[in-house]
């Protein structure tokens, strides 16, 4: 944007001469898109930063150097900010689940691959409102769509656990389980990364889907489920120290 | 404690004669170990229910039928209840540790009965205030315990996956990253056990248990990590929709 403002005008129209107004109309489009996004990700960094409840739209507008009539012109209230957030996440594992759809490898691959991008997603700016949008205290219909977001991505995931199983590239396994084991490890990212950026998003996400993979249980050794004989503690011990 | 309170005392009496002022005195010491576990109890399941900051010590004293100078003849503060609430819970993990520490299995093993409590622990009425007391507004000290007990658990979970990778019953790993995914697929519990119920708590552990040891590669596939030939989205098509 710098380096935008920096370029004389002239100079830029020598480069790219406006041969029609429509062109122009698209540029000014892309424009709008393009502050609008950069709007949705200052108010995911104040959301990570602050939370929700704790973040104005004067902090989002001060981030920008902006007014807040500026904020206005994109997006219609915070809660639309926290939804455009949560949205520009799961557009993320969303779009993975496009791009695997037409490929000709066997499920479980497809799968790592939205697993890659789901992890790639909750590291990023979003991942907070990715997963904690619905615990805010957000209107009925807000609330309603983001769940079922949630609930399309989870579809997603069990279905591809099924046609693993099918295909052979998957164990046999409970899809739904299996589905909230899975999103719930790469959930959990969005907890603990705020603190501990040793690792990108990318590589997180590669580390998660090797474990997901191979499972604890060394390849080739003999196939044992024993447990372990323990005392199993009960209800009266839960609460005794 | 109604068929304690329906059976007359005199009977009582006279099938445990109290035969000394000590054991008198053991009595009224447990008897308040179990209001007070009450106490804790009610107050988790507030919490559950209607969130930390919504609940009141009130809401609390109307859930016991008692009056709130008795909820505070057992606890100083709301703070502290959230804080035994949290505490309950992970000390079913932190007995697991104990239980598990002079077993001679492997370290898998081992690591499998511990996450199996820490299943059970998060899938009950102190799931939520396990996992979610951290981001609540409690005083720095407060905060400082929790952290330093969850870094226990979480130490504690590296250690015997590096114990299993030394004795060969795990597959090396990083032990960090592991102890992420595990800790994290379990903490998410609390997030959905509330609204889905159709497993018990020992069963979902079970279940989970099952899937991060088999992984998702079929036993005895030939070992393949090949990703599918994807197109990586960068930054621009993350806000795209």
């Amino acid at each position: 944007m710098n380096n935008r403002r920096s370029s004389p005008p002239s100079a830029a129209k020598t480069i790219v001469p406006s041969a029609s107004p429509w062109r122009a109309s698209r540029e000014r489009l892309h424009d709008r898109e393009v502050k609008r996004d950069a709007v949705i990700r200052a108010a995911a960094r104040e959301f990570n930063r602050k939370g929700y409840h704790n973040t104005s739209l004067d902090d989002i507008a001060a981030r920008l150097e902006v007014t807040k009539p500026t904020v206005y012109y994109y997006v219609t209230s915070k809660e639309q900010l926290l939804f455009e957030c949560f949205v520009a996440g799961v557009e993320q594992i969303r779009a993975a689940f496009r791009d695997v759809r037409e490929l000709s490898v066997p499920a479980r691959e497809r799968l790592n691959a939205v697993l890659r991008h789901y992890g790639e997603a909750v590291a990023s700016e979003f991942g907070w409102c990715m997963v904690r949008a619905e615990d805010q205290d957000l209107s009925p219909a807000m609330s309603r769509h983001i769940k079922s977001l949630k609930s399309e991505i989870d579809h997603g995931i069990r279905r591809l656990i099924r046609e693993g199983v099918q295909d052979g590239s998957i164990q046999p396994c409970d899809p739904k389980m299996t589905a909230f084991a899975l999103a719930g490890a790469l959930n959990w990212i969005a907890h603990w990364y705020r603190e501990d950026r040793s690792l990108t998003g990318a590589q997180i996400a590669e580390a998660f889907v090797a474990i997901f993979e191979g499972g604890l249980r060394p390849r080739g050794s003999v196939s044992r489920l024993v447990r372990a004989p323990l005392p199993r503690r009960r209800a009266r011990g839960a609460m005794a120290r």
